[in-house]
């Protein structure tokens, strides 16, 4: 199976909507409608560049009858995968949607073997050689080492493929030591990074400038973008900030910066092309989908200034 | 596969527990801990029939990857299964546990096709050749006629197998159509079926009568058993009710008569044993187990009164 992306989760979520028309704890609910989705940042990642006609393989770890679904969802919509089986069952998240307010409830997740790690990574070694891009993207389960990312991007380099990170914390620190192509942090996960709150786009770039890849791309929600790249630095936002979900809106930023690496896009043309996708996913009724006509329609109301 | 105890759940369920410390709509939590039980009435009561040593095979409608791992929790307990295949999903029951309040939110589970019934009702009537008692216990998923619980009592009984029911509203009042050997409703069920509240125990043995049962085991919580039979009619309680989760107690009650009528028990004492493990299963700590030490403790306490 080949494609120019691949695309790591290696905490694949069965994601689950109960609708409810009003939500009371202590009672008893009959949920009128159950949506299901295969989540995880990786997997919308997948989902949208698959959507966009980019070649993509989505891989990871899923397990039991969690597992399952994620794989069988997956393949309702057509999404390639090559995802490797744990014995532990993945884990779900929960949404109680009432008309105003959305609850959430995360399971803790898996448990990974060492045995199913080194078999993951046997994995990946095999299919990043047939990849352009491989994305890294969101936590790693209990059991999987902390350096994991830092392991990936290495061995991603050495098959010839780019990287794109995007996940917080410690995965994020590890993984930064071994250089990846592409970083997306949000505002949040600078400040854990660096250990204050970034002052804003156009102000953060000595604080970006200072992590250890070749391109940063921070996302600053309805703020918008601020690249730091070798070729220069630019703030892209929109003028209006959109409304709606901002679930999701970080993956369609990086599904649009992969497909502009892989293009090899001038810069105020990916970043035009990522702000434009994650306002679509904001404005997307459903959090991890996009309406493509109104990505399409939002490209020209971008603007980028070069700082 | 053979047991002298065929149980059917037609609308078997993934029963999961999520406990959080502090639950609070609108918020997002992490759930400290996940338990998975396959639930379902007939399900709780193949399961203590198991643990009691009654053989016992399980039997209903299990579809998608809840309805796989309802079968894997099953085996992992090692009762015995011959579940008929869905297209659809089982339901999942998810109950948002607290030290002291829980919420639950019940999905609204599969429909059943034309053929994936008439699948059923070939296998039943293939299993229930080996019982001798089958327990219909439930409500029936969308797609399942209103008068399934009629047609399986009548395959039984010319198969030679008594009929125990446990269900309410229109696939009760079908049921009772064919004359099961033992039907157990409770008060709400009773009040359900004659248009008014039973006014306690031993003031309900005419309404009790005017059903189309053999016998009538009513369950009234804490005030006890209500048993209408030829033989006679009687009275059981425990002198003092026991406090804990009622959830799973009327399901304890059938297992105990389900024994009672194999073991042709004298009423008395099958009313004794349904008292003892129903009280058992509300002090369990989990819902739908019993502590079988207890339940023993609990025999001598119950008082059965010949009215």
């Amino acid at each position: 199976m080949t494609g120019r992306v691949l695309t790591v989760t290696l905490n694949a979520a069965l994601d689950v909507t109960y609708h409810v028309a009003a939500f009371t704890p202590g009672a008893t609910h009959r949920v009128s409608r159950v949506d299901e989705r295969a989540g995880g940042k990786g997997l919308n990642v997948a989902r949208l560049l698959h959507a966009l006609g980019t070649p993509v393989v989505a891989t990871g770890l899923a397990g039991g009858a969690c597992g399952a679904r994620i794989r069988s969802l997956l393949a309702d919509q057509e999404v390639p995968e090559a995802f490797v089986p744990i014995a532990a069952e993945s884990r779900r998240t929960v949404v109680v949607a009432e008309p105003d307010t959305a609850t959430g409830l995360w399971e803790p997740g898996p448990t990974v073997t060492a045995d199913e790690w080194d078999a993951f990574l046997a994995r990946f070694t095999d299919l990043v050689r047939d990849a352009e891009v491989a994305v890294l993207s969101g936590s790693l389960p209990s059991g999987v080492p902390a350096d994991a990312y830092r392991v990936l991007v290495e061995v991603a380099r050495r098959a010839g493929a780019r990287t794109v990170l995007d996940t917080s914390g410690d995965p994020l620190r590890h993984g930064l030591d071994a250089g990846p192509d592409l970083v997306k942090p949000n505002a949040e996960e600078l400040a854990g990074l660096t250990g204050h709150a970034p002052p804003g786009p156009a102000a953060a770039v000595e604080t970006v400038r200072a992590l250890d890849a070749d391109a940063v791309v921070a996302s600053f929600g309805p703020e918008g973008l601020l690249a730091v790249t070798g070729e220069g630095a630019w703030h892209a936002y929109l003028p209006h900030p959109v409304a709606g979900n901002p679930t999701g809106a970080g993956d369609a930023c990086v599904a649009a910066l992969t497909r502009g690496m892989i293009g090899r896009h001038a810069w105020p043309d990916r970043l035009t092309e990522a702000v434009a996708l994650s306002a679509a996913a904001v404005r997307a009724p459903v959090a991890g989908s996009v309406d493509l006509a109104d990505y399409r329609h939002l490209l020209p109301a971008v603007i980028v200034k070069e700082l």
